[in-house]
């Protein structure tokens, strides 16, 4: 559920000590408004945000899904700047997205301390 | 290029040192011929793998996809066992893969200098 008051990113539970961020602006080229994600978010509308125009990515990476709760086509988005629907996507098939989350990152040597791999 | 010898992971410091992995298996269940990765794959064909079946992350994030050369709809791979297309995807549009590459991880904070990851 939302909630209105917003824990500082710094207190966070986070996968890793790193923060994510994002931030989802509703109109091309970084206009409009915007709202800045930390964590997970199972539907933007919760936010206000009724369609995602561009989007820069501070700390990543995100997956963000063509439905809510993390439902439908999805589309990785890295650090960097994706300014309109056409550089998340080629797929054509839908250029909404409704929710998002940080990507986990774990690799054999992140749980296997000195473990040789072949 | 891979390397023979493998720093322990309590001297990594750097996400470019740890390796990717994942298993592609050309039948469901981990069944069938398999092939690994440990670097982008523009076209599976390449290898001779016609069909994905079921997949084994060892170590990523991936980002899997529909067409070759990184094209069409995609798919986010995360460290785990994806048994059947449907764990790997509920757009229903589509349940081919066709090429791979890893994920990019950056995080504000790597880039600031003395962060260390836990």
């Amino acid at each position: 559920m939302a909630t209105d008051h917003q824990t500082p990113a710094s207190k966070q539970q986070q996968p890793s000590t790193v923060a994510f961020k994002i931030v989802i602006y509703e109109q091309e080229n970084f206009q409009g408004r915007c709202h800045e994600l930390t964590g997970p978010c199972p539907d933007l509308r919760e936010f206000g945000v009724e369609k995602v125009g561009s989007i820069l990515v501070q700390s990543g990476p995100w997956v963000g899904y063509e439905q809510s709760s993390c439902k439908g086509e999805q589309f990785v988005f890295e650090k960097g700047e994706y300014p309109r629907w056409d550089s998340w996507t080629n797929s054509r098939r839908s250029d909404t997205v409704s929710s998002f989350r940080p990507i986990k990152v774990v690799r054999t040597s992140d749980r296997r301390a000195g473990v040789k791999e072949g």
